[in-house]
This record gives structure tokens, C-alpha cells and sequence, in this order.
């Protein structure tokens, strides 16, 4: 879209399959995960929001102050659809990624990483200087 | 991955560009359209969770029976980034697509779809044969 850009996150796309089946119907086991893996990755958990469905299969979300982390269970299938989505360049997504394509003991997966939010280089200038102007401050409840 | 495959789910990617910096940074706002436009696709709303930031930018999610729609806003940079996640065939992301980014008066947008959880050739049977069950059931909290 523009010239000269620099992007604001990134969002990778996970497919993993062949998962263990018992692992991804375990919404206390997933949920745990998912925090450790937002942990593992830097980001700093804001909220969770997790649901079992009948007869199987779990969603859940981890908000991050860099943006956020989901998860979509299929135990039928073996499969999970997980997008870590980090905004900054504090957190890594892709610790995340070892970690919960590990905890499920994906045997095939496949990854697309996207970055998000390209910005013309006057308000990749302008974002620069508001990094700068934020590390100098101290925020309560900051976005990287 | 796989020869011949059927897809659990449709994964839309949003980039939303020159939207009105206001209606980036009115949480209410934003939350009430994003739930709207879930409701628009046809989705059965589960759980809401919305964050404002200091000193602006709003993130937020809405857990859907059919997976999940988030938005992410920098309203310095008048941009959004908005994922519109549904599984199975009853509901239309494309339907919480045009209300999302007329709500927030985006004047360039990008997007990209892709589907989510392909399946082989015989577990796609055997999707369908689970789809004709689900039909003839009543869960209380099913995922499509």
C-alpha cells in the first residue's frame, strides 16, 4: 500500500495437526498453555477468556497488552487453529509458537507470518518518535 | 498439506486504513459494532472482552460460537487491525467486514482470506456425517 513502511506487529497463523486429542479438549491444560506461551513470548496477559463446547472442543483468547493470542480446538480432527498476534518489538510470537505447538504435540504444522499495520514513512517517523517518548514514560496500561 | 481437502473455517484479515481517529478510541463504540457486526455474520455471540489504552488504542474480542472476531486500533495512526474468524457455513464474516469498516469509516482497506483447518479426504467425510448429526441435535452451547 505504501512506498516505504514499517509495520506495527506480527501475526502468525498456525495450522497444527495431528495434535493429541486429550490435549486439546483440556481447557484447564490449554488455557495454562496459552498464558505460558504469552509469558514465554514476553508479552505482558491483560485477560483470558476460555470456553469448552459439548460435545468437544475448546476457544480461547489471551489479550496481551501487545495484542492477542487464540486458540480454536478440534480434537475430532487432531487439529488447532492458533493466531499470535504481537504488536512492538519486545515480545516474540514465535516463543510462543514453539511453546504451544510443543504442549500439543503437533506432528505437522504449518505457519504464515504477516506483518500488521504498514505505515507511509511519515508516520513510521512519527511512530519512532512516539517510542522514544514512551520508553521515557511510565504507563499503567500501556500498548507496546 | 493435503490432496483433496475441506475447510473447517473462513480467517479474514483486515487492515483498515484512514478510519476517523474518534470512533478508534471510543471503546463503547468500537465494542457495540464489533458485537453488531457478529451479529450481522450470523454468529452467536459467546463472550466480549475490551481493552482501552493509555494514552489511546483500544483492543478487544469477541468470542463467537464460530470461532472470533478482535480488533486492534491505533487511532494516532488511524488504522485498525480486525480479524473476523467463523467456522462452519452459517456465518458470513464478509457480512461483519462491511459493517466494521463503514462503522469506522475506513477509507482504504486490505484484506486477506484464508481458510482455516483443512482436512483430508476422509475426515472431511467425516465432518459431514458430524454436521448431519449436529443437525439433528440441540446442543446447548454447540460449535458450529
Amino acid at each position: 500500500m505504501f512506498e516505504t513502511s514499517s509495520s506495527l506487529g506480527t501475526h502468525i497463523l498456525v495450522e497444527a495437526y495431528d495434535c493429541e486429542p486429550e490435549k486439546l479438549d483440556n481447557l484447564k491444560g490449554v488455557q495454562s498453555a496459552m498464558v505460558e506461551a504469552a509469558e514465554l513470548a514476553g508479552a505482558t496477559v491483560l485477560d483470558v477468556a476460555f470456553r469448552q463446547f459439548a460435545p468437544q472442543g475448546i476457544s480461547g483468547v489471551v489479550i496481551i497488552s501487545e495484542s492477542h493470542l487464540t486458540i480454536h480446538t478440534w480434537p475430532e480432527f487432531g487439529y488447532a487453529a492458533i493466531d499470535l498476534f504481537t504488536c512492538g518489538t519486545k515480545a516474540d510470537p514465535w516463543k510462543a509458537f514453539k511453546y504451544i505447538t510443543s504442549y500439543l504435540k503437533a506432528k505437522k504444522v504449518t505457519t504464515m507470518e504477516l506483518k500488521r499495520g504498514s505505515l507511509p514513512l511519515e508516520l513510521s517517523e512519527q511512530r519512532l518518535n512516539i517510542d522514544k517518548l514512551d520508553s521515557e514514560l511510565t504507563e499503567v496500561e500501556g500498548r507496546v
